[in-house]
């Protein structure tokens, strides 16, 4: 496997909003280091778990602009680029390219369902400069991509990677013999969907696009790391320490579940956009309890920072 | 029935934008018009037909002012004011009440996929001076509305109605027996999805959110009254008359239908917010021949404008 900017751990921060509304570029930066310091391969800034959506054109850009400033080219930064309506996407794009990030994720976000033909010409319009991935994610989008649309897609000069959303039957090594003999080589194929990330590494994906690494980039590094160096055993360790926070995750959401986690590992406060609600108080014990069971299993040996 | 706000015959228009993206006040003036001429109980403005969630906020308060100048009190203005953010949605709110709308629509417009007590406080945030309709649209919201919730929002004041999807299992009389007791009186239970309005409307719901019927609100008006007259054999004739413009809402959504529609009816020509393409040209003669059988059917008999 060749190391490019869509293979292997790629790390999705909060953006961080205070009470106001305002991005907390103070935290963003602190988040941002951790995941620099652990040495990730890439950062997917303003991805979902970035609250991409729920920001204006101009709370992107500063959003973006911060990052910049604070990664400071030591970690590729991809940045999402998804909107609703295809001149704001083409916008976005532009601004990211200028900016100076080094890769696009582009997620069909729909209202009305889209057709196989809209997306593709969105995409095409939205491609550009920069490698772009693909942001299957059909829990969001509503829009899940078939097989022949991603091999279409990947023939668009700088389409360069797939983030696939977890099989519903749970056959990574079939899925992704399917997709690569469908995509050029050199086209990048990797996962989101943390609770799979161990199968699907196992089974040989390019990458990891991963929420948890937002805020626990070691641990998460260190199962990417096992994975790619064929230690199926560590790789189930480390997965195993992450259970408790994959069991939150599905019940309520990452997303919800990631603010919550920011505080109670110290790194700073911040609320999910409403409507979304953070997570009920009663949960802050077993958000506790998720973290302290991975600190037992991989705190010792996975890199800095948990 | 008592007629209020959201009785009868809600026509939604398109909102008209020009090929730089402008409105076209124009031509949304002419499809008010219309409306107001054809004598429908209401404007769904800024529905999922008006494309809403297209627009910045600033595109839909100039919507509003351009649609208020010209209906000029004539017919009531019922204003969708969704959005992704419920801080967006608050001021979408309260420049509708400033600017004069009579109404509100609010959907549950989503990214991450949301809870129900999420969708409640936000509700409940947005819901102000002005009388609102639940609007639930799970087919571009991707949120379902439980029966409960309908029941416990239909308590926050001024929450006074609910345009529901067609039922999928075709019972509208027993889906509106169980709303009816769940809800207080005058709670209004009106719905969506045109090819269902006829049955919908037999069954005795309070209206019809009709997405024909911002270009066609004669023949729309004239099947709402036969219904409302208990003249099933006049509202079976004038659905009739419509189906194969149904059958065109139901292949390609009914929301790029319209905009070849208009073109068809020689009202003008817009065209949809990309990504959503146009029909395409060969469908042009399907379309016109929908028409040509609505005017067969009922064009004699159906208020003008057809």
């Amino acid at each position: 496997m060749t190391m490019t900017l869509f293979t292997g751990l790629s790390a999705f921060p909060l953006t961080p909003m205070d009470d106001e509304g305002r991005l907390d570029a103070d935290l963003l930066g602190r988040t941002l280091d951790r995941i620099v310091t652990a040495g990730a391969d890439s950062i997917g800034l303003l991805g979902s778990t970035g609250g991409y959506v729920y920001l204006t054109p101009e709370e992107r850009k500063r959003t973006l602009r911060a990052a910049v400033e604070c990664v400071d080219g030591r970690t590729p930064l991809i940045v999402g680029v998804g909107a609703l309506r295809t001149d704001t996407a083409e916008d976005l794009a532009r601004d990211a390219k200028a900016m100076g990030a080094d890769g696009l994720l582009l997620a069909p976000v729909s209202y009305q369902p889209l057709t196989e033909e809209e997306v593709f010409r969105h995409f095409e319009a939205v491609a550009g400069d920069l490698p772009l991935c693909i942001y299957n994610n059909p829990g969001t989008t509503r829009f899940s991509f078939s097989p022949d649309l991603i091999a279409r897609l990947a023939e668009i000069p700088n389409v360069a990677a797939v983030k696939m959303p977890l099989p519903a039957n749970g056959d990574y090594a079939g899925e992704l013999r399917r997709l690569r003999a469908m995509t050029p080589g050199g086209f990048a194929i990797g996962y989101s969907g943390d609770w799979g990330a161990k199968d699907a590494l196992l089974a040989g994906v390019d990458s990891w696009y991963s929420v948890a690494a937002g805020l626990l980039p070691g641990p998460a590094l260190a199962l990417v790391r096992a994975a790619q160096a064929g230690n199926a055993a560590e790789a189930e360790r480390i997965d195993s320490a992450f259970q408790p926070l994959w069991a939150l995750f599905r019940e309520f959401g990452s997303y919800r579940v990631m603010f919550m986690l920011a505080e109670v590992l110290g790194i700073g406060h911040a609320s999910p956009p409403r409507p979304i609600l953070p997570l009920p108080e009663a949960c802050r014990g077993r958000v506790q309890a998720a973290l302290e069971h991975l600190v037992d299993v991989v705190g010792d040996r996975a890199e800095s920072p948990i």
